[in-house]
């Protein structure tokens, strides 16, 4: 009997759709799961790509059905689940088999699982692409050893999702680094998410659209320098007619958004290494803010309806478009350099190009910017974003209506926490002379902590006369 | 030979200024550091005082000089510091020996140091006022057992702030809470300090004015609702001439802010515990950005000078004094509602409205308006702050003009991160119906997440034809 080129256990949704793709893509797979008449349904409505799958009911019999030395994809749930699987698959493994934790692992787990790791290979790897990616071509965000990465990635790149025939997986450094991206594509994934879901909200509460004609403008968007899956979808969804409200699906959604967690991670690590991404802290706070449903319902009843209709010539749906352009470069700026500080931080030479290339299709924010961001980077990986001549020269074209469409929120009440902190972090970085001037003054006056003088030198101190 | 009442590790700046007050407040103390040259210099210097002082050269003769049981308070730098100050200090305690860490802890760590408390007793405090408070009177934030706590409660109360005769001390709850508290003091701090930078710059770059007029102006502010200490050393760093320059010293001090972690640890904590505290986020995020300036620069080459001067009808001073209190109060909303979400999650059953009290004098933030809301919590802990009547009615008076500065500040360049954090914040919290509807259509796409409809009924799913 021939042994599997592959094995996978944990067939939940995100599991089974991967081992279907790694079946159809020609590699044989033994999968194994904790509850085996999981496993057996799997196979046997894996129809024409049951003959790529063998199921196995104990993990001995996982080990045994796969070629030496050996590699397993770990599909459970991120945290302690992780642990108990590494340990219990140990001790039946040779000192070159690999395993490959491809769940949603913080990345400092994932660097702890690998220092760790005693007896046997370990790689952890990012998916992104949901259930339909994990199925038909996610992008894969690899960590760990070169020779272990090289080992597997016939059978990423097959599976994974191509750009113009290129496929959308990669390394990116040691142990931790693919999770680590993946946490940084998910935090910029609540912003984007969080962007849409603000001009939505102006066209909706301030220009009075309806979900049908909202539905047309992001479909309009989605042919333009915006284009993205998060727009596809969101006009998709803006689209729906729910059967039994009979009313836009839209308007019958509780807003109440819940999380998993990596937006947060993205947020604390940003603290960690000092590195500004308020677009992202933004989009996660107003899921946290979203989720005080009974204090908003105060709110409310205490400081009277809000928001207000905009005057009709206060915006166009064309200032909102390129609100939206200004606003995700933004963001994906500080992203990259989120994730350029954690390069040199954790000594990790992460590929900030391969990073934007692995981006361009299978994930979730796919989306053309990020072919124009391949380019950028690959131009000047050490450069600011918004400093590349492509999107400086959109900045330049677009920061005005970012502008108008902040200070339309502002003055009528729609609250647009992300694009405000978009454009006031644009502000700030491009100005030499900030006002953090006065922070240092506060501080050195209360707590001696000095500044620096411009006209020179360290560790100066203020004669102020009203201490001690 | 009489023994002293209590003891001191560390004579840096904090802990020779506290070991001072205590002695002022009558209290014979026993002190003891690293190096024992310090030690003698601090107490022939000590002048009067000296009297009350018992300078030790060995931690056996520190130990030995305190009448037992013990009680030592660690002002040595946080972190390992501490650890290894306890390791040594250990095996010479008592089992009743109360050692209290009065540095400015992770209050992770003390919770940890708490739980591994043997052999002797753990208190851990959170001291503010900078040098001058720990001289004078600062606010202490106490956390661990209450029997410790009440054995040190009359010098800790002796040597506190008063506020109209009220010391500024208390004990907050177990083991870490006290460093909490103290923690999130810190993050509205850096809040506070930001949100004056702000309305500085809007002074400065949008108003031309110069630094004395600005003094002025905060001087005046002083008086009014936004009496605060932070306001006042403001006015007092915006009145200086420095000598060498001959010009404001604001106009000297580099504009790069540092910071020390607490306020970082406040946005993580909030994170881990899903309280949004966006004018904080803000804040910190501004130091980070601040310390940026070679792309500051870069960034002002590109996108050239800002920010513009205003139009000069755009706004008045009345404005910035209204949106400024506006701000404050939802910046403190938030930061109480974050105890709030602290005090369930760790079953600390935190005092609301002593918080606010003890924060009344001695700390950094102390301000009149903390004894508002000492009373609008003590009518009501469990309700957030904004919908207290009586800042309810500042708000409704005042959020109009927050809205105009930041309208303003959007349209010409000046960057108000903070002051539109609270804004936008506080048109989230203001209505029953947000956009996050759309964020959980997305979700259910892309993730098959699931949502609540408004017309009943939990984890629902669009008939998302597009997918799969």
């Amino acid at each position: 009997m021939s042994q599997s080129e592959i094995g996978l256990i944990g067939l939940g949704t995100m599991g089974a759709m991967l081992a279907l793709n790694i079946a159809e893509k020609g590699f044989a797979i033994s999968v194994w799961n904790r509850t085996t008449e999981v496993t057996h349904r799997f196979a046997a409505e894996a129809g024409e790509l049951a003959a790529q799958i063998t199921p196995t009911e104990t993990l001995q019999a996982l080990v045994a059905s796969i070629r030496s030395p050996r590699a397993i994809i770990l599909m459970v749930p991120a945290g302690q689940a992780v642990d108990d699987q590494i340990a219990a698959l140990r001790p039946l493994l040779d000192p070159e088999d690999l395993i490959i934790d491809a769940g949603n692992a913080n990345f400092r787990d994932t660097n702890r699982r690998a220092a760790a790791a005693n007896g046997y290979r370990f790689l952890g790897i990012g998916v992104s692409g949901g259930e339909e990616g994990a199925r038909h071509g996610p992008a894969i965000m690899g960590g760990g050893d070169a020779q272990d990465w090289d080992r597997v990635a016939p059978v990423l790149n097959a599976i994974a999702a191509k750009y113009e025939g290129h496929p959308c997986a990669g390394r990116m450094g040691e142990a931790g680094a693919g999770h680590f991206v993946k946490t940084v594509h998910n935090g910029i994934e609540y912003a984007d998410m969080q962007m849409i879901a603000e001009v939505y909200g102006v066209m909706r509460d301030g220009m009075g659209m309806q979900a049908p004609a909202i539905a047309a403008v992001l479909d309009d968007w989605n042919k333009g320098p915006l284009q993205s899956y998060l727009i596809e979808i969101s006009a998709a969804v803006a689209g729906v007619i729910d059967e039994r409200a009979r009313k836009p699906i839209l308007d019958v959604i509780l807003d109440r958004a819940g999380q998993k967690g990596t937006g947060r991670w993205t947020v604390i690590e940003a603290q960690h290494l000092a590195a500004p991404i308020p677009v992202i802290d933004a989009a996660v706070t107003a899921r946290n803010t979203s989720a005080r449903l009974e204090e908003r319902r105060a709110g409310q009843a205490v400081f009277g309806p809000a928001p207000e209709l905009l005057p009709t010539d206060a915006l166009t749906l064309r200032d909102l478009e390129q609100a939206m352009i200004a606003g995700k470069i933004l963001c994906y700026a500080q992203g990259f350099a989120l994730i350029s500080a954690a390069s040199s931080d954790f000594g990790w030479l992460l590929p900030l190009p391969d990073i934007a290339r692995v981006w361009r299709a299978g994930c979730i924010i796919r989306s053309s910017m990020l072919n124009d961001m391949a380019t950028a980077l690959t131009e000047d990986a050490g450069r600011n974003l918004m400093l590349a001549p492509f999107f400086a020269d959109h900045l330049k074209a677009c920061h005005g209506a970012l502008r108008k469409v902040v200070a339309a929120g502002a003055t009528h009440g729609l609250p647009l926490p992300a694009l405000a902190s978009g454009l006031a972090w644009f502000d700030m970085m491009r100005t030499e002379r900030s006002t953090a001037n006065m922070i240092q003054g506060q501080r050195d006056f209360f707590g001696a902590h000095g500044f620096q003088r411009l006209d020179g030198g360290e560790n100066h101190h203020g004669p102020w006369a009203m201490r001690g």
